[in-house]
């Protein structure tokens, strides 16, 4: 099976957490809105090209005649067909649940630069990013991986115990990009998480992920994308 | 199967759209933390009492030896048991990609009166609170129900098709949370989506259902919960 991924081109955004896993797998995929017409193509399938269900917002992915969106909903799908998820169904619920916590988090990472308004300029909403950013380095980013710390202390090293899975995948993105985005106050939050830090790194060192995180194909981070560097906000 | 649903006992929140697909299966069920003791209950289960799996945060649902939370998850896992989901799994991931898409309309619906931190009063956010709602009710509200519309309108009458599922029900508490919320608003928002008002009213007309909304299981809406009204939001 070679899968079709559709997201933006130009951002890692939510659609990294799908190539991580595609990665990882050494899956056949195209990253079809980074190539040639493959904007227009994306735009096609979101407005229910062919009779397929339409998705409300990129990422999704096209596996034969199925089209499936939203990250996680995406990552439960692929997990077991790439080795990445238990194929018993309380261990699926389970690390689809930690996955939905990855994301309720990331939605609040997105917010840290738009509070407001996704249809205004950063520089529209800095007085509220500033705010919101103050609560959420304070209180919502050490919870939410306060939280993956506790799982992990209870079984380790991954989150679903000796297996390595998506959701480990997940937690090393959101590593990786929380240390872009707030570098002085990840320094401090991270004194507390070593078995995060820990997944983080065993992730950095898989074959496959190194070659990706090498590679092209890995775009960097930037402004436009989910996790963003500003001065400003990092405290 | 008696299933224990555990969420914070005086508001509908999150766990309304847990109740409503137990109460239109007509299932067993108890709605742990409403009873005496039932807070101290919660609280042991969200500590990782027993050794399972501690959830992030309420509302979770206790089926036998399992712990599932997250909304969409939780419902995810009771679809086919209750008859409210189709079993096969394309029709899972579909109806499972739209509850998602509901989950990501709610957190917004909640940000209409706490876009800068959960832990703050809404007085004490409420000038960033009419800036967001601004934006909240002239795009992001018409454009999730105007989403859900294009579904129905690719089918219908029910988000899948012929059958109602428990995407419908949530989609019913979207309707009747926000005409609490925003009554002038959503008259006008409401024009242009007969589809969703007519799955509304339906739901609204299954014995079942208004056999709950008439009882004292229903909480009323307040000004604690996701919807809110408070009358200088609402334009």
């Amino acid at each position: 099976m070679r899968y079709r991924l559709y997201y933006w081109p130009e951002i890692q955004g939510r659609g990294e957490f799908v190539r991580l896993a595609l990665e990882d797998a050494g899956a056949a995929y195209d990253d079809v809105a980074r190539s040639k017409a493959g904007m227009a193509e994306m735009m096609a399938v979101m407005n229910g090209k062919g009779g397929q269900h339409p998705p409300f917002a990129p990422p999704f992915l096209e596996a034969g005649k199925l089209v499936v969106a939203q990250v996680a909903n995406i990552l439960f799908f692929l997990g077991p067909r790439l080795k990445l998820a238990p194929r018993d169904e309380a261990g699926r619920l389970w690390l689809h649940q930690l996955q939905l916590t990855v994301t309720d988090f990331v939605k609040e990472i997105h917010d840290t630069h738009h509070p407001i308004a996704g249809s205004l300029y950063y520089d529209d909403q800095k007085t509220e990013a500033k705010r919101f950013t103050h609560y959420f380095l304070k209180d919502r980013a050490p919870k939410y991986l306060g939280y993956f710390e506790r799982v992990l202390a209870s079984g380790g090293p991954y989150l679903l115990g000796r297996r390595l899975s998506y959701g480990d995948l997940s937690l090393f993105q959101l590593v990786a990009g929380l240390r872009y985005a707030f570098p002085a106050a990840m320094q401090r939050i991270e004194r507390k998480l070593p078995r995060v830090v820990a997944v983080h790194d065993k992730v950095a060192a898989r074959p496959r992920i190194q070659a990706y995180l090498a590679s092209k194909r890995r775009l960097p981070f930037n402004e436009w994308g989910i996790f963003r560097h500003y001065a400003e906000l990092d405290s």
